[in-house]
């Protein structure tokens, strides 16, 4: 059994806090070992961390055989890994259910807002900064609109019963994204509760952005 | 137990061919009712298919209990269904691989490149026909580059192993898809072998958009 996991991280990264959340729901302790990011230093194109990880993105977890990314993948594994508790519904419908609830956001808003994809688009398209904002915010709304719409209807404190799943661990961050880019939220009022009860678990607190901020 | 799965479908979506040849592999019979994607008709944004399915996409899976989207977690809940023969390898780490190498597919380059993306970029920001081929093949370029530099070097005709993974279930649709926009393929010989090899195989074969087209 792995006692510390070595993440590669950072603070603002969406698909980083999402396995920083299942990390902590799990309490396995973790060293985070921060890839600045940041449009001025993209630490993460570097050839030193080309040589750690060819697909030079963020997140990442160090195992004695090897590195390896993805964050979906890493939810997944991080769950068999350390069964309990578990960050899937045990019904097969519900494990379906919380699945593609996180998928929505995994595939159909959170890759079209990475910053690769705006400086794609900036560069081969000649968008300025109000275009940016209103793509940005479309695919936002466009998934979150889905899900509301979508929302289950179960008892249960969260989406799919009394503990948050993949499903909460991938709105989470996605919230933290539209807030930060004020992105309207004022028709997804059913997700703004779900967001707003997570954040109150201790688990969430200590991942978010604002609690891991590096300089 | 389910005897027969409808899957909403549409024979040129590389997502509903993904579902598609999972059902094979795991020889679950499946009744395919056409949405019909093709930018003439749109049928998955009728009155009509919104009231079956909120998502207004492809591929969908109804249940008793429902209709349920989204690709990559339809997989996953096929797999805990029929459990033979398993779609995913048994050793954690590799299931980690595996899941990772389909979602650099299902995350990093087809999202990138569906039809609602392109007419997005074309409509926002006046981009022309080539300006969206050349986007089109740089997402699969950058991923494919990515997964070709990693390949696993275990033994075994397939990735993981003797047998097919949601890996090669997602790297085949999308093999399809670079083909048809005209990507060059010549620097990632190793996934131009692996998709030759599943072609070969009747569930792929059976899956193809050419086996299965509708008018």
């Amino acid at each position: 059994m792995i006692m510390t996991v070595k993440l590669y991280d950072y603070w603002r990264s969406s698909s980083a806090y999402r396995v920083r959340i299942a990390l902590n729901l799990k309490q396995v302790a973790y060293d985070s070992e921060t890839v600045d990011l940041h449009p001025a230093v993209r630490a993460h194109l570097s050839p030193s961390y080309q040589a750690i990880n060819a697909q030079m993105r963020v997140p990442a977890v160090a195992l004695k055989e090897g590195v390896f990314g993805q964050s979906m993948a890493i939810l997944e594994w991080i769950d068999e890994t350390w069964p309990t508790p578990p960050l899937l519904p045990r019904l097969p419908l519900l494990r379906l259910r919380a699945r593609a609830f996180a998928q929505t956001i995994s595939s159909d808003i959170q890759p079209l807002n990475t910053p690769a994809v705006l400086d794609e688009i900036r560069t081969r398209f000649g968008a300025g900064q109000d275009g940016l904002d209103a793509w940005y915010a479309h695919w936002i709304r466009r998934g979150f609109l889905a899900l509301e719409a979508d929302l289950p209807s179960g008892p249960g404190r969260f989406l799919f019963g009394d503990a948050p799943t993949l499903a909460e661990i991938t709105l989470v961050p996605q919230m933290y994204n539209a807030r930060r880019f004020n992105v309207d939220l004022t028709d997804v009022p059913g997700l703004v509760d779900i967001d707003a009860a997570c954040r109150d678990l201790p688990a969430f607190a200590k991942a978010a952005p604002e609690a891991v901020r590096t300089p």
